[in-house]
């Protein structure tokens, strides 16, 4: 059950040190506080290692990522390191770019994640960058279905092998992989792919989740994957007439900020493999 | 009628590029995805080039500009027009500072600007700053009224002549003006001025809308323009009592979320001169 | 009577220049628009000059500090002081790291600010920083509590005169101070600490309220703090069963868009010592 992992967020209030875009760094700061952590922003390459150091875990997004800003994750990142702090990277736009596929290849060569979240092709990107071509079919549509499962689910595992990270792919179905086991997760709603920053947000609360849970790092991120998802759908039944995604934003933090360990355990959907 | 240039927003969902400022981007994300296009930010300019290549508009907005956002804007609209994208201008406080004023005058002089969104007193200042005095009136008070409608009918038109862009100039009425006809619009609600960044989500809506509707751009800016003053009129509609300018910024989103092109078309106030 | 200050910033509409953090920037912006105010973003060294010539009030927040952000505080707040504007500090995580503490300090001892405000942690590390340890018990747990009153409002005046400027201390207990007197505050609900951005929210409203009431800065000052907490009462009030933290962000907003004198005369809880 994965209750208690949110309960255990709900008891350590872990402080989470975000260097993230400013396109949804708002709503992160919210779910991080809806979810019963506390949040900290700073890019600042002089700032990050003293804010980084008061932290449970650091949180590294790339959406609006800039040298100044790709100098403070280096730095962050190798004080998190330092200190055994939980470090999350959320390759935003890998693939989309050369700066941000090298600045996310660059952080996963200097840095040692305990989580990699994205898109699957975020991850497919990563996994090219860094030589993993193993199960990984260029070709392929990036989206993981019922057909592909099997394929994807070990290109997970592999990844993460390789990587020594959990590797979080999210889309219609979220996989949470470590090199032995993938939970497979089937919570969500496609109108969350009309708000900016879900995404994002469910970078944060990994992070938060994976800090107050060590024990069992891959669970904590699976658990944290089904809370967002069954947020959404809660916050998607909640929608009334004339709604649309600016109040779903708002319903999907509301439901994290009231979910308790029962309503996340009856919600939960999702196989381990 | 406009009504099809939302369908065709929908059904191209177009990749829109943002430059813009930090206060109001969660909003400009936002109202993309509500509109059907796709939001994309990115201000580093070792990093523009390649995120403007991959989408179809570039919405530039300096809002909060800076030197080094000012260096990615350059960088951004120079790639855009190489490659025929559609690149539109927000001038957010030209004429509010010397480097504001500069930047957007260096901007419309470097770079080919489908459209140029903004209130009375930046669009006089670009065209004061380019050398275009006829028609303005430095003394006028910075509205479009009634009482003065030709004289800034015609200042829309012959600014658009000199820039070879649309000019839309927004407030109370709005005037979509191309060399030769200009849109009056009476759409939109005083209450939406007391909401940080309705012009800029509005500029955002107009380059999604020109990209998916590039045979008629100045009908497309006055369909977003329409849109947006519509889902004003929905969403103070649908405030309830103790409802403020906060509940206002959601519904607006929403609204435009909800809204089809029969409620465009039913909607849209506007004639054409 | 509070009401009177209210009813100022709607008469005068104050613009305020904010340089502030991109996390609750947009919060800021629009609680000023909320209050009757005006607001502007501007943080790059070539801008805030400017724009802070032709505004009333600059509310510095250090919250996401940057080397180039800072420069603009300097530049910025020395042309405040030259300009006989209203200057507002919030040191936003002074304490917390080596940069913000210093660059707070530095602040301090190179603008005249008219009024400081942050929780007590933050207060007490400028008051420590500054050498003024007198009532100061650095073992002291870090709040403002019914037993340690006395204690706090002595040591907020004397930090007040120490610094020429009025001190806000906010908590659950609010403290606003000059050298004679203390505002005790007791407006506010717990659950606002589970927003972020309330007291940045705050100091956008705190310089709006001293730049519309330069008779009485302190009082001002208090007025808006009631404002804040009496908003979140209100907000916390009209929240429904699966609402949190996300609506209430949106209701205190919306709470102080339609909050009338009358109102915060009969919500405003305080006392003067």
């Amino acid at each position: 059950m994965l209750g208690n992992c949110l309960e255990n967020v709900k008891k350590k209030t872990p402080l989470v040190h975000s260097i993230t875009n400013y396109v949804t760094v708002n709503d992160v700061a919210n779910v991080l506080l809806a979810c019963g952590a506390s949040p900290i922003m700073s890019d600042e390459p002089d700032d990050v290692a003293d804010i980084t150091t008061i932290c449970g875990g650091l949180n590294i997004n790339i959406g609006t990522l800039n040298k100044k800003s790709i100098e403070g994750m280096l730095i962050a990142g190798a004080k998190a390191n330092e200190l055994g702090h939980i470090v999350l990277l959320d390759p935003v736009g890998a693939g989309a770019s050369k700066l941000r596929s090298d600045t996310a290849i660059k952080l996963i060569n200097t840095i040692k994640f305990d989580v990699i979240r994205g898109n699957v092709s975020e991850i497919k990107t990563l996994a090219l960058g860094c030589g993993t071509t193993k199960g990984v079919d260029a070709d392929a549509a990036d989206t993981v279905t019922e057909d592909n499962l099997e394929d994807m689910v070990a290109f997970a595992k592999s990844f993460s092998q390789k990587t020594k990270a959990i590797i979080a792919i999210t889309g219609a179905i979220d996989l949470v992989a470590d090199s032995k086991k993938c939970y497979i997760i089937r919570n969500g709603r496609p109108e969350m792919s009309k708000i900016t920053g879900t995404g994002c947000q469910l970078s944060g609360l990994a992070t938060a989740y994976v800090v107050a849970n060590p024990d069992d790092k891959t669970k904590a991120v699976a658990a944290a994957v089904c809370v967002m998802g069954l947020a959404g759908e809660i916050g998607y039944a909640n929608l009334k007439s004339g709604e649309g995604n600016a109040t779903l934003r708002t319903r999907i933090i509301d439901a994290i900020f009231n979910m308790d360990a029962d309503v996340l355990n009856k919600g939960a959907k999702y196989e381990v493999q």
